[in-house]
């Protein structure tokens, strides 16, 4: 709790939107043996998949996986918990949509399930899953709708370390508002 | 129907499993004003969206919104009536997977609804296609495994022509065997 309530950090966080690679707490700060621990003792310079140095983005994620299996907490807790601010543009009792903090596009949002009932990622999901899967997306087009970008959008679900995740919380990405290219990463 | 059931167009995709754009049918052989209509009328060099010449892809991905309204028939129809053929890797009552004709990467598979029920693209989406949604994206997970990446890979939905769609029956693409970059196109 400690590492990631810390004023500095949320002060950060507030302050650019985007990044959590200046905070460096000390990592005896943090309690959890987790991925939310390799985010405080490891600050990377993007909390989900990101752009501009690819071979950073791919250790990222592959550091990430370390921890993939343990069901350990992750940042989304937080933001859940409103403990992390962010710019929620969809909430109902089970999806939360908000900001990515790093944009990949003009519109950049992630849809998560409230609850991750063991759904880290969607290579790990199992038939009781299919309900929240079918809410999530629907939720995509909602989002969709609000941001005004309905009639275009690309929605990308990376599912382990080679496609990119880098947090074991299933969320997808509703990426638009600019011509998308192929192939799609 | 003439137009895609041509011996001449079976063939060509049997052979090659990858394009129809060499085959030129005559356009007053096709009755349909649809899309498919465009892909015999206009053979594109990929029937969905495609890599290599990326104004081709955005213009192919354009045209083909003409007809996201009309309701008209796709070449998916024919895919699920096994008029023309496909590389099936999956299949039940409700859900088809099979193999796209000009992967992205080692691994790319296209997953569809049987009955498309309105659902031209993600952005038509009403409260009723949640289930089949689920269904769609749990597929997505039991193609990764059947095709052993299932501990890594990415699904990409593409929602209208900005985004590169082009064939206007909900699929969502599975995508994997190797390191997948950021950003998602």
């Amino acid at each position: 709790m400690a590492a990631l309530t810390s004023f500095a950090l949320l002060r950060n966080f507030a302050r650019t939107g985007r990044t959590v690679a200046s905070v460096r707490p000390s990592p005896k700060l943090s309690p959890y043996p987790t991925s939310i621990n390799f985010l405080t003792a490891n600050p990377p310079r993007r909390f989900v998949c990101r752009a501009s140095a690819k071979h950073d983005e791919e250790a990222a994620a592959k550091a990430a996986a370390v921890n993939a299996d343990t069901g350990a907490p992750t940042i989304f807790d937080k933001i859940i918990a409103k403990e992390i601010p962010s710019a929620i543009v969809y909430e109902d009792d089970k999806v939360l949509a908000f900001k990515d903090i790093n944009p990949q596009a003009p519109v950049h949002v992630l849809v998560i399930p409230k609850f991750r009932d063991g759904l880290t990622e969607l290579g790990k999901a199992e038939p009781r899953h299919e309900e929240i899967l079918g809410q999530l997306l629907y939720a995509a087009r909602i989002v969709a709708e609000k941001e005004g970008i309905v009639d275009g959008f690309r929605v990308v679900i990376n599912s382990g370390a080679s496609a990119c995740q880098s947090v074991y919380h299933f969320h997808l990405h509703v990426i638009g508002g600019r011509q998308m290219k192929w192939p799609p990463g």
